[in-house]
């Protein structure tokens, strides 16, 4: 990427294809896996703040910014679950990275894919901290964009052979089980959340209404499971009846946006909850025994973001997957405007 | 605009440079201004929350998100005062406007270029209703890439007809004369600030550095004169002297962005200040006699850049000025993503 100092390299929906083809999607969900957990390895490094939502009747707009100091990235992603009604996806997502000494613009790219591969990379990695030894099996609740994700990143990064599939829409289910034949994943399609749940060692939640449901009961959760709670990630969206909460050990990515966004929405402010960052780093302990719920309220945070912003952009000189933006103005006197925009 | 679910008009550098020639720069920042005053003038209809920031020594990063229940904007902006020294914009910026009932995007627009137009016509904007009755003269002080937008906002909405023009390098007062030469507009080049406020009824200070500057003292700033503080926007950035602070009634956009970022962050909490739109909609008094030094304490806020955004999208379909962007992912059916993205 030579010096055009008005170009901005843009990641678009085909090249992210591309991309994801060329690496292979199972080796990107585990290299993206890594380059999050080594950003969580140096997790106070990183500004850190809840991220600003704008919210309607349909859903929520969010931007999620943070920066290491030295690289800044962002995520505009919305999340509006009636827009498969209309043939429009619940999420769309676009992200940039720039440079904190000059503030200029380092890339350009589309979320859309890249949230739905970190999201479920992200629910494998604390997974892999958190999950029973030797998990091979997992129940997965709601079937629609996100499922097929969670399966392949869970059977790369935990070694989930089995999924057990539920959604009260069957054509999603078999959409999602179709979409995994030949991935080396057994699926099997559910009648209900009860019969998914049966024999599962991982419990997955990903559905997308926006409102208070119990997709789960106290009584379906057994002990010793491992609960993977992604899709309720808003205020007035969660999917755990508060009594299995109140069994669980419940880890988060970042209090602070958690407490307003996650399941914990339900419990007092002062619930203890554990830092995912301080498990990994092996200052607090993930499980400690057979019988202990663990829960992973998913709601996802800005450095997942751009750990993933950061891994793309580190394959672009060596793919050429993506074009150049031309998004900044450049004079050839900076302070100079004014004449360039007024030159022919 | 055809409905392609996955394309999202861009407004590129130099698609807003065509634009601004095909309406022209005066009709353009004349008709930018009656869009900002439109939005203030509904003021309460608007989200609204201090932009957020991200600081390194160098500049600041922002986010700046509003909606007015409907459209969702936001705009990046990066400021760093040092990049002209390496031949960049000290001011780079880019924004989006999406629906709020999809949260899908509408826009992707360049706003280094808007953002300049939109400042100066915010200014001017506000002067119309603050400055004496009858200027024609302001001092422009602080001559870089924002002045001859200045200028020629003031000529277009308040009558300015000849500016004093102050800088520390001479060379950015003789671009900003330069460039103004058959505008209608008369430039002086001034020896010093003092020598540029003498006989101006306006004084614009729109310098850039990133420190607690003090570019107009107390001596200098008489009885009557309104005073347009543009380049005091960050906390640890402002420009003019505690005391004309105390001399003056003061104008802001939004109090509690400006309370950090602006001139005020050198007086208490609860100094009185007045909201701009509560002058616009006639609720709140403007200049009340004619020795009332008025200050402007702008800092810039979203509202200015969602009327701006809003402006530059309504005239894409009758121009033609914009491309498509590849931005968003668009599957058949729309919970299959991952069949999308394994797809061919």
């Amino acid at each position: 990427m030579e010096e055009k100092l008005n170009v901005v390299p843009f990641v678009s929906v085909e090249s992210m294809k591309k991309l994801v083809h060329r690496i292979g999607v199972n080796p990107f969900l585990n290299e993206l896996a890594a380059e999050i957990e080594k950003d969580f390895l140096r997790w106070e490094q990183f500004d850190k703040v809840a991220r600003i939502s704008a919210h309607s009747e349909e859903g929520v707009i969010e931007l999620m910014p943070t920066t290491d100091g030295e690289v800044y990235g962002f995520k505009y992603v919305s999340g509006h679950p009636k827009n498969t009604r209309s043939g429009c996806q619940t999420v769309t997502a676009f992200g940039l990275l720039s440079d904190m000494r000059t503030g200029y613009p380092l890339m350009l790219s589309e979320m859309t894919i890249l949230t739905a591969l970190r999201t479920a990379a992200m629910s494998a990695l604390t997974a892999k901290y958190l999950a029973p030894k030797g998990a091979d099996t997992m129940a997965v609740i709601g079937n629609g964009a996100q499922s097929e994700f969670q399966a392949l990143a869970f059977k790369e990064i935990v070694g989930v052979t089995k999924v057990r599939l539920f959604d009260i829409q069957c054509s999603a289910s078999m959409k999602c089980a179709r979409n995994l034949r030949g991935t080396g994943i057994e699926a099997t399609i559910c009648n209900s959340a009860e019969e998914a749940v049966l024999g599962s060692q991982i419990i997955t939640t990903v559905t997308a209404d926006k409102q208070y449901a119990t997709i789960l009961t106290d009584n379906m959760i057994g002990p010793g499971v491992h609960i993977n709670a992604v899709g309720g990630d808003s205020p007035g969206k969660t999917e755990l009846h508060k009594n299995i909460l109140l069994r669980s050990s419940i880890f988060v990515e970042f209090p602070p946006q958690t407490r307003i966004e996650g399941e914990i929405q339900q419990l007092d402010a002062d619930h203890p909850v554990t830092d995912l960052y301080s498990v990994m780093a092996g200052k607090r302990a993930g499980r400690t025994s057979k019988q202990e719920i663990t829960l992973f309220d998913s709601v996802g945070f800005a450095v997942e973001d751009f750990s993933s912003l950061r891994y793309v952009r580190s394959k672009l000189a060596e793919t050429g997957f993506y074009e150049e933006l031309d998004l900044l103005a450049d004079p050839d006197e900076p302070r100079d405007l004014f004449g360039m925009l007024m030159g022919a």
